[in-house]
């Protein structure tokens, strides 16, 4: 049996592109699970994916094959790279998608540049999902060393997207939306880890404006919030979430991926 | 081969969800083929769930093994249960989803309660899908048996929604929409074993309002219809649907799961 | 291992019929891949799902079994087919659906009717995708030879859509938009071999009425167009595109399938 490989794109799944990764995987990798991680990624949204990833890889197996094609540079002169993590590889453009995983890893990451085989295979200008990405997890998932595929690259030399760390404060802490789910749940970027207080004040803020107060409970389940009242919630994706019970905390407050938040507590 | 693992879920595919259950199966389950039945259930409709459950177990392998998980619950006590059809094992929470399968079921039942295998699982609160079912349908995929995991728990003891039946009238019935589809077609609560009359009078009760009135002709293929004729139709899931012939009956009677209709016929 | 089988349907995800046709494809051929084309067709829209197939078949295993469902015909008497290109084989409703893969295959194509064996099956009226099309495909896909499943049927004696072939006039051509993708890409009905001149002018023509004029630039890549201009690129699926970068063509020029363009050059 060959690896298992993991796509995650922003492909949709209206589309003929995700169907034509399979098809090239299926004559490549004939021996190797393919799994979806999703490929609901908003559109050219680097940081959503770098969410996605980073809290994919513990749940697939240690040496899954993660092919993770969200690229607005696509037929520009951009990397492609291979990064290591414990067993695991995730294939994808340089342009900070594993920065999320980066920053939760506890081992090494050994990124392996691949731009110049990726120059030597015969491509399609828009698409290299399916006519780069694709062939070279096959060739991973196969058994094909990294070494024999490109040069090491300093960890230090990809690309960052900089993605907003929480910012805290003596009262407070200042973080950012990572996602918002189909239950309208809103994963912040706050570890599960961090130890939260009882009761919260929470300060949404926009680029522009203020768009909202409200008060938060912290919970350890959605039965514990009453109707209508925001739930601070440690989520099953490793981050805190804000939640309604059986509603949209997204819609309430009118938020999304990368959308700035502050929560306040104690004397303010 | 392991046995086939089905999944019928209301998390959509947009989010990471679906794919960190994949993830986990693929670790734990190899050599099982993992389908899905499919994740667009309303979120938190169960007794949508329930009719895709009961209209997908004849044509799947005779063994698979059922993952549902429509969990408005989760994280509170509710219990955990696998139930045996046949072949088949559907393992969910108890909160109803398996009624319409249990309906049209013509064998025994066998019915174990996973709750204190599952309270011994480390898990998120939020995501019992991924932490809890999916490593026991694995299990069971395996080879794993039901005594091993539980005790069995009398049928009548189980959680029921009570979807309501069709109530049967002298000119008539009153039943209920399971499920809309995308081509707008209205899946009945009215088995398809059950003769209809030729021509009915449709009248549509919400709660609060009659919505509507019309003409319902019965016929055996969508091309028999005219255009704008409602039509009575034997669907494919065992059940009478509501059709207009390439046109959405659905949005003609503004009809979605779980509204009340009343066929009459004769003199009325 | 048995033939690869890809889905191509207009069913969507939401509903229970694509998980029902893997459930029969898992008993029925288990050691087949089962890999999604795409089932976001637009409904019987038999010219969209024309271009997908015909833009898949190359990425895919030389010997698949390609089933395509997008079917208004269903439950009346029109035929099914098996057409064979290459080592592939396409199994679908007689309605024109294999037409841009006749169009651009270069071998011969070898058409089976299949009606005579598929009304010998036990079937719904109204979803044949589950109760023939994929019990058949199963048959292939595990070895079954075409000539036992029917007579041949003459290439000249199958439906035709009548798909508009571009009209190329002294400095312009009139086509059809094929597609229009999810990130706002319109693929138009001109091969990508076609030579196209550096600029042109575009007039979109409805049915109706003009819609709208404006400049078109040949690129390579998206990253070459300025904000706000359109572009002419060779796409990944063998025909030119117009594209916007990061932002949507199709919402631009309120276009979508079967739509008429015409592009205009030198001097008009």
């Amino acid at each position: 049996m060959s690896r298992t490989i993991a796509l995650l794109t922003d492909f949709g799944l209206d589309d003929p592109y995700v169907g034509q990764m399979k098809g090239v995987l299926a004559g490549k990798a004939p021996d190797s699970k393919v799994v979806d991680v999703s490929h609901g990624i908003a559109p050219f949204c680097i940081s959503q994916a770098s969410f996605f990833l980073a809290s994919a890889i513990k749940h697939f197996p240690d040496d899954t094959v993660f092919v993770s094609v969200v690229d607005p540079g696509v037929g520009s002169g951009r990397r492609i790279i291979a990064a290591e993590f414990g067993g695991c590889v995730v294939v994808a453009p340089d342009n900070g998608i594993i920065e999320l995983a980066e920053a939760y890893s506890n081992g090494p990451i050994i990124v392996t540049d691949l731009s110049e085989i990726a120059n030597k295979i015969r491509s399609s200008s828009t698409f290299h999902g399916r006519d780069i990405f694709a062939p070279i997890a096959a060739d991973i998932a196969c058994g094909k060393s990294l070494e024999s595929l490109g040069p090491k690259l300093p960890l230090r030399d990809i690309v960052r997207i900089g993605l907003k760390k929480p910012l805290w404060m003596e009262n407070g802490v200042e973080t950012i939306v990572l996602h918002n789910d189909r239950f309208g749940n809103l994963v912040l970027n706050i570890p599960a880890s961090q130890i939260m207080p009882e009761r919260m004040s929470i300060l949404c803020k926009n680029l522009t404006a203020d768009v909202g107060t409200g008060d938060v409970k912290r919970v350890s389940c959605y039965a514990e919030l009453e109707s209508g009242v925001l739930g601070l919630i440690v989520g099953s994706q490793g981050f805190y979430e804000l939640a309604l019970c059986q509603g949209s905390a997204a819609e309430k407050l009118h938020f999304g991926p990368g959308d700035s938040i502050v929560l306040k507590w104690g004397s303010v």
